[in-house]
């Protein structure tokens, strides 16, 4: 690549991130702002608990979501976008504009329908 | 989710095939135009052919790109976008100015510098 490997590892550390199962519609709901565990896993059902943790400790790892614990016991533990989590408001945008243009839903789902 | 299901499978079916090892690289390469395979694989290296080709074939099933076979024998093959592949643009960009923006190089890229 004339641009350099370096260009493509971090195109690469991010399209693989957003790629990743549950992950995309784990930030768009984080965009209308903090949501504790229970409420993220109500708007993006039928994800499981144990992958929406795993997902949220990727997205911890990556600097993208953070853990915040405040206030009086029981502490309310929630999750918030980073600026670099707000940042990808405009990448999850052209893809879902992409997606709708162009790709059918897939026969798997219409049959659920 | 508000929007619907069909919103997510959608977004996730193009967010999973954007993750992909190569991928993007593999569709920027061509937004420069078509290429003939080895030439793909020059500009994409280190990727071995094997996982080239089956990158290539995926991008051909979902459409995004097309493999042609013109001219006299031997005959030239290349691969080429198709519109909606070239639609795809936005997306690679956004995705690239993010991760330029906020990804920092991998460590095991550091040292292959």
């Amino acid at each position: 690549m004339r641009d350099g490997e370096r260009v493509c590892e971090r195109y690469q550390r991010a399209a693989g991130l957003l790629g990743k199962r549950w992950t995309g519609v784990i930030l768009k709901v984080l965009l209308g702002g903090p949501l504790r565990f229970s409420e993220i896993a109500g708007l993006v059902e039928p994800v499981s608990d144990r992958v929406l943790s795993e997902r949220l400790k990727e997205l911890e790892a990556e600097g993208v979501v953070e853990r915040r614990a405040g206030g009086c016991a029981p502490a309310r533990v929630d999750y918030a976008l980073t600026e670099k989590g707000r940042a990808l408001a405009p990448v999850l945008e052209a893809i879902e504009r992409w997606s709708q243009d162009w790709i059918d839903p897939a026969p798997a789902e219409r049959e659920r329908e």
